[in-house]
């Protein structure tokens, strides 16, 4: 058998109205469909259509009640995944689950009944929550500490590995007359931990894909040990190529001394396309999508997201990185802003020009369906990313434009498949099978 | 608009290989169906063929790994439901979900996203978990006294109320230009009680039935403080017939005592049917699937599950009530052995015929398709009951089998549903919408 050859790995993003928060006046559709799970069927069917590795549902348990913005996160995305693999064939899911705020054994069990549901196309997205309107809604303790939520994140994972291997029927013997199964395949794990006490086995078996793929956004230094220890698929802000290469080098780098191959990890960064005739018609879309309706207005958004103060500021100077080196102490997701201070390090760069460089701190990309796939190629050519997760400004609106314009280029080009072939998520990402 | 007419109401337990644990040498198919989703959705087809009420999920988060015995619950519930719910139409899910080893926040959130996939189809049945295995995969600590679970039960389901009502597009106003929301229609629960700090409100918003249908075994004094005042849907076991006048009584009055409608309370009890071509026919299988193989078998086994003394017993002897009250600092389901208390206290038996009217702690039917459709009715003409849930010894042998051949007698003397009409579970219970 040969090796199958590198493709371009795609994701995409499905948060009710898009990824960008004020593009929603000018999407299709009503407001009501963002909680219809129908809508979110509709939405994997057309990313089935552009053959998309698979749809990634991102998370907070938590309603954001800003009058001025829009429900991001509603309907629970691992129920979710397993009703829309019943009904849509082939494409993965990414579903965002919390180790913070879930049991290890309740979260193998559902994950691996979805894995089953889906016939191996699950990818769970594991977070740490670092949101304060999360844990009111879990009991109301203060937020653990950073360093300890992950070290919790960590062990969460061993135990659900050692759960998800506890009960598989290839160790089943010849099953004597009389007996139903041979109960050796199942072996309890007596995990005890410092955040865990865990007996089972699991009373789900192994799955199709041994257990479901392992996501991560990794970038903080705790967020880097726990996708090096056990991140499978990488999310991450790469916003321009020394950096793409850098991180790839380091995440594997640490997978190695933990004991892992680290020919085992694929970096998926965030991608926001903004896709139009032109350049030119490109960017008055990401004005007026962003909310600020101009550049100026752009620029203000930079000024005030960075608490740079505006009267000693320069949108034609060259930008100094040190300035936004973020506070590790901020509850928000540290990894997020790292992003920009990597680009500011490799690319002189003045504000005007940054702020047309990211969105909603990923990648973003401006022009026609020819520089998008150029964009996407560019990166993953030299093996600086393995693959993008599409972040649409708009849905349905820039996902069915993504579909239609730039996957045909992308195929044409021989990077991206034009039909699904038989087998699992973790097929199509040549990613080991654990044991 | 006239009030429905009053009809039978009938879910059927879906359980790996059916209800009676020893029936499986004499059931069809693999037993690697027992983990595939399909088998459950094949299950769930047949009883929608079978114009059921709901599908039920009996639960426990833990595998037995009894060599002689069989995994009772493996995938879980709740994600099951929702995926079946995405491919079968019309029919309800009973999905058993524990009070004990959950957060308020999540399950609410699960549950409302199962009911808003199915359109209105959820029935959630809450357990306060008894069983010791199950505590060891979540923690290991003892578990909690009878007193606590049950009170904690309560105030899990207090808060999920408030959750479930606390996003209702209902009450949006007017939405202004220029924003997407009326934000109002979301309130915090800022809820601070023993066992629960929850601020919400929830991510998904109120669903096709205000809320999942509540169901609840209440039999024990704790499980009947929850069922009345919470249970919408009451899952005991009713052995006879003033007995099951008494039980509901009980019930209703209690839920009086809370301030509730006690017309706003089914009761649909366990039913395990032995469906034959002759009464003597329907006596042997029995025998055979209880594994016993004869009625010394069934009675031996009455014997020891009982803990009577083998030597000093006689089949033929009228049975004392007394001697089999259950203690209550045992670690089991308390109230399934209540019910043959309660047969004792109103007929008089002998071992030899009460081994004949309960298995698994449910009533026990043995006969002709004739004989249980009028044990059915029996019950229910009166007001004993609401309904029953099947317990069909062997799946899918005898789901099949009370399709074809009960299920069309029903239908002729006009108790029971030849078509669903449209509407939810709760619309067919006749239960009022919440608020």
């Amino acid at each position: 058998m040969t090796e199958p050859k590198r493709q371009l790995n795609l994701n995409i993003g499905l948060n009710t109205t898009g990824y960008v928060a004020k593009s929603w006046p000018y999407r299709t559709g009503n407001r009501h469909e963002i909680t219809d799970p129908a809508y979110y069927r509709r939405l994997t069917e057309i990313a089935h259509r552009g053959r998309f590795d698979a749809v990634f549902f991102s998370d907070h348990p938590a309603l954001v009640t800003d009058p001025d913005g829009r429900p991001f996160h509603t309907l629970d995305p691992l129920t979710l995944s397993g009703a829309i693999a019943a009904q849509v064939p082939d494409i993965g899911f990414v579903a965002t689950c919390t180790t913070t705020y879930n049991s290890p054994y309740d979260l193998a069990r559902r994950a691996q009944t979805v894995d089953l549901i889906s016939g191996g196309r699950l990818i769970i997205n594991v977070v740490a929550s670092f949101n304060p309107n999360v844990a009111a809604n879990f009991g109301n303790a203060p937020l653990p500490p950073r360093a300890e939520r992950y070290a919790k994140a960590s062990e969460f994972l061993d135990v659900a590995k050692k759960l998800w291997a506890s009960w598989d029927p290839r160790r089943e013997n010849e099953v004597p007359d009389g007996r139903f199964w041979d109960a050796t395949s199942a072996r309890t794990i007596d995990h005890h931990g410092t955040f865990f006490d865990v007996r089972g086995p699991l009373n789900v078996p192994r799955g199709p894909q041994g257990h479901p793929v392992l996501a991560q956004a990794g970038a903080s230094e705790w967020g880097l040990d726990l996708a090096a220890r056990h991140g499978e698929i990488i999310y991450a802000n790469i916003l321009s190529h020394a950096p793409g290469h850098a991180f790839g080098r380091h995440v594997r780098d640490r997978a190695v001394a933990f004991g892992r191959d680290p020919s085992a990890i694929r970096v998926v960064p965030g991608f926001v396309p903004i896709i139009a005739e032109s350049r030119a018609e490109a960017l008055r879309k990401h004005e007026l999508w962003s909310g600020g309706g101009s550049e100026d207005g752009l620029i203000a958004r930079f000024v005030a997201e960075n608490g740079v103060d505006p009267h000693r500021f320069d949108p034609d100077a060259i930008l100094a990185p040190e300035q936004f080196i973020p506070d590790p102490d901020r509850l928000q997701a540290l990894g997020m802003t790292l992003g920009l201070v990597d680009l500011l390090r490799h690319e002189k760069l003045t504000a005007r020009q940054a702020v047309r460089r990211s969105e909603g701190h990923h990648r973003l990309v401006l022009g026609t369906p020819e520089d998008i796939a150029d964009a996407l190629i560019e990166f993953w050519a030299d093996g600086a990313v393995d693959g993008y997760t599409i972040q649409p400004p708009r849905a349905p609106d820039d996902i069915v434009m993504f579909v239609d314009k730039v996957i045909p280029i992308l195929q044409d080009r021989g990077v991206f498949r034009r039909e699904y072939d038989a087998g699992t998520v973790r097929d199509r990402y040549r990613l080991p099978y654990p044991e």
